[in-house]
């Protein structure tokens, strides 16, 4: 796989080898792949963040659960199904704030409950499922959103939410994507996304590889694009929705909204709906996943700050629904989210 | 000079050797100085950032025309200054958005035109009194700002206004020293400052020194800090303040200012009358400086990005004066600063 294969670079894929993930870590220095073969390596691939992006997350645990169960199986086939418990745990608490891990874990727990025999082959059905339904969402969603935007204009972006994000083509990306492909969207803007700079090594890779014009900026300099003029919206993916509507997502979602209301800019969120989760009543009930200080405090091998100097580092916020101009998913669009509005659209049938 | 010497850190000095600067580019990983003994030396020390921080910036262009003048004056006694018009040039030009770099060189002007001998030690006398003036400002500077804080709190504070960036003890890491030291401040929450990481390598390594409690954020975390209510202030510095108010300063300062008021939180501009340009009529006026993609793009000799990818990289931006609760210089507190303020202050005999 080279760099310049675009079409190619898919973050998770699987076959008779087992599960290969693209090492985001390193990207785009060095495109690398890990192909991994059992539970153990899934669950620390996640969270070392080998894989991460709140959809490839929950595609990764599933195929996880298929390599679980196998070995469990082989070893016990009478008691696997108990011994797959601690496997199943160990995949949930890979990382806490994208719920897309739980919902996938939630799925396959379901085949796992429904089947007696050889479980591998049910279950890696259903992890493709997840796998290729995801890829449909996301077309769905850059259709969607899309017809959110009214006039040719700019878009702000943050953090990550592209190929490298998910099964398909992206959550936010996918509406960027989408939104070029049919001249709604002319120039885009992304935040680097420290301190793991998704935006400056895997976003602004994905658009420079499809030619979309790209603009890296540094996080704190949005407010002053926005006061420019040249940006009409904001789209950013979501680790997890709330019932009322208040997001998660990557550090520094929070602070582009606040501005985004500030400068009359709207601010879309692309997620599937694996993304919502009824059980968070809102977002001051979800976990916010803190990470080690020397993700700011160091770069590679280079110390930044001074020994000794302490950072505090979430690596997610919580957006309030009330500064949400819609929420984005394969069911529908839902404006000016709230507690009602979501609740409908996940009673909703379509899919 | 160690790491650990914090007494004798002085970002600028002056002795017969010629001017010593601090190398701020490789802080607090190496401490090394420059001594520079000729004006093209400290135009170039200015513009590639070897001293940077605006009062720093003035001193440094006041000390870099005494050398100038030694060189003209030795060259050519009937013509040097003539001569030296060229350099005040090349000094003026080297970074264009703190003013107090055009300030220093009018009051070396000034001087200039007063004499006709050798005007090394009356040139020298005055860049000594602009560096001693600058020093006794920051101590005003540090009492006015803190009496303006009412019960302890934490602040926030972005890029660098401290030893490294002024002649004595900072602008506003000034009001922050004193701050801790009355017991008004008790938390300093600190931007890293991308791109140039001012916050931390010399925030952090400043208050680490002088044991202040710091905690180093990702910048795109400052709103949502704010949001935990552990912050009553926002205290920054300035490289202009315009007629009406308006202040340039550090790119991400604007965003600042912008979740400040969102938050309810406070917002106070901690800058010398140095940096004051009435002729900025409002800060549309104010040339901000775009540096090279490259300060977003690399990092020390790693590439961040793919290559091919473009930045957008104004270094500083503009924050009206609106967004300002208070500008504090040493001469009194602007509160709620507009055009009249501004002039009256400017105005005022006290110094």
């Amino acid at each position: 796989m080279t760099i310049h294969d675009y079409d190619s670079v898919r973050a998770v894929s699987w076959s008779d080898e087992g599960l290969t993930l693209l090492d985001q870590r390193f990207l785009p220095a060095k495109v690398e792949t890990q192909t991994i073969q059992d539970v153990i390596g899934v669950a620390r691939a996640i969270r070392e963040m080998v894989v991460r992006g709140a959809p490839a997350i929950g595609i990764t645990a599933a195929y996880g659960v298929v390599l679980a169960a196998r070995d469990r199986y082989a070893a016990a086939p009478e008691t696997w199904k108990e011994a797959l418990e601690e496997d199943l745990e160990l995949l949930a608490a890979a990382r806490p704030t994208a719920v897309n891990l739980a919902w996938a874990l939630r799925r396959m727990r379901a085949r796992i409950e429904a089947t007696d025999s050889d479980p591998v082959r049910y279950l890696l059905d259903e992890a493709y499922r997840i796998h290729q339904e995801d890829i449909v969402a996301n077309r769905q969603m850059g259709r969607l959103g899309t017809s959110l935007i009214t006039q040719p204009c700019g878009v702000l972006t943050h953090c990550n939410t592209g190929s490298l994000a998910t099964g398909g083509y992206g959550t936010a990306l996918g509406v960027i994507r989408y939104g070029f492909e049919t001249g709604k969207i002319h120039h885009v803007y992304a935040d680097e996304t420290r301190p793991w700079l998704q935006g400056a090594r895997l976003t602004a890779w994905e658009l420079f590889q499809d030619k979309i014009p790209v603009s890296l900026i540094a996080d704190s300099a949005a407010s002053y694009v926005m006061k420019q003029g040249t940006v009409e919206w904001v789209i950013v993916g979501a680790d997890r929705v709330a019932a009322n509507g208040d997001i998660a997502n990557k550090i520094g979602t929070y602070n582009l909204a606040v501005a985004a209301r500030f400068h009359g800019v709207r601010f879309m969120v692309v997620a599937p709906t694996s993304t919502v989760d009824l059980e968070s009543d809102d977002g001051e009930s979800i976990p916010i996943e803190m990470r080690s200080p020397d993700e700011l405090l160091t770069l590679g091998s280079e110390r930044l700050a001074a020994e000794g100097v302490d950072a505090w580092n979430p690596v997610f916020d919580v957006t309030p629904a009330e500064l949400v101009d819609a929420i984005v998913t394969e069911k529908g669009i839902v404006l000016g989210p709230n507690r009602d509005e979501i609740a409908a659209l996940m009673n909703s049938g379509a899919s």
